[in-house]
């Protein structure tokens, strides 16, 4: 007798190969084409492990890797809101609420709440993990658009002050890293990658 | 001044984009595309995470997601070597080695040699960790096959007993999920995704 819980998790799971068809704006660096979630939420998953020893304070990388690795679930069904697109986030808390009831209950309410409570703390960005995790989250797309001659920030013309805001977490989570992105921006300007403001 | 060690870490970050070119034979369920090294290592991560319950032994969580992480990196290099390609498997350890060099050789010693063991006990599959995460990475394009209307199986006239060969690990993995391969397998064959020998 197989029991239904496993069943529910191989629906779960299978559900899961959506996230490989949710495209983001961010391409790789490349440039060959746009990168999806599934492939996103392992490359900050890996940069986590690489890059945990700069965290300014201890953090258990093991929560870390778990949030990141579902972080992005809800857009099965909300879609990606791209960051600087200053419309689709005004509603984007309210369709991604209705996307996490829908993902996190197709498993039994044990292991749906323990998903979904790593999905909530990464979203209110409070606990150590949470803004370790965050910064990975924004540091990936960072790293694409500048080591692919600008990417999303020169597509979508985006001004100095945007891209600061966006990766703010990061000066909170690590000054190694804080200072690697502060470099880069400055060098972005230059470049014409970001539009000085 | 930015560290070496930091200036090493980005450039292995920045070369981690490419597994989201190294295309695998496993298709989406939805057979919209073929899937990549970095969709199928998050896919199986987060079934680790969902499936961890099932197996026979108690195992550390987080070391089987570090592995499932990293396990394909040397096929940046390597290319993916299709399970049931029986020429192509046997020069795969020797091309792999090689890769596994330039992958990891790219860190500095302490922390390449760290992500290396990973690779290594993964490969040797002989820890209950190793056999759990070789259980996921072959359950995953398994599924995929099966709910896909028979995937690779049923494009490459897959006979039973190399399916069974290939899920074996599973069996010392997790006898709820064994059994669920089992009744997969046998309805697979019913279906035609597989040929019966
Ligand atoms: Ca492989």
């Amino acid at each position: 007798m197989l029991s239904e819980r496993l069943l529910k998790d191989i629906d779960f799971i299978v559900e899961l190969d959506k996230m490989k068809s949710v495209l983001r704006q961010t391409s790789l660096i490349d440039n060959s084409k746009r990168e999806n979630d599934a492939e996103h939420s392992w490359h900050i998953s890996v940069m986590a492990l690489v890059l945990a020893e700069y965290a300014n304070e201890k953090i258990d990388i093991c929560k870390v890797i778990k949030m990141l690795l579902v972080h992005d679930l809800v857009e099965i069904y909300a879609g990606d809101t791209f960051c600087y697109d200053k419309q689709a986030n005004m509603n984007k808390r309210e369709r991604e609420l209705k996307a996490a009831d829908k993902i996190f209950g197709m498993l039994d309410e044990d292991k749906g709440s323990e998903l979904r409570r790593l999905w909530e703390e990464f979203e209110e960005m409070k606990t150590k993990e949470a803004i370790f995790a965050a910064s990975m989250d924004r540091l990936q797309p960072f790293f694409n658009n500048y080591y692919s001659g600008g990417g999303t920030w020169k597509k979508f013309n985006i001004p100095k002050g945007e891209v600061y805001k966006r990766i703010a977490p990061l000066k909170e989570a690590s000054d190694e890293l804080w200072q690697i992105a502060i470099n880069m921006i400055e060098d972005a300007c230059r470049k014409g990658y970001i539009t000085d403001n």
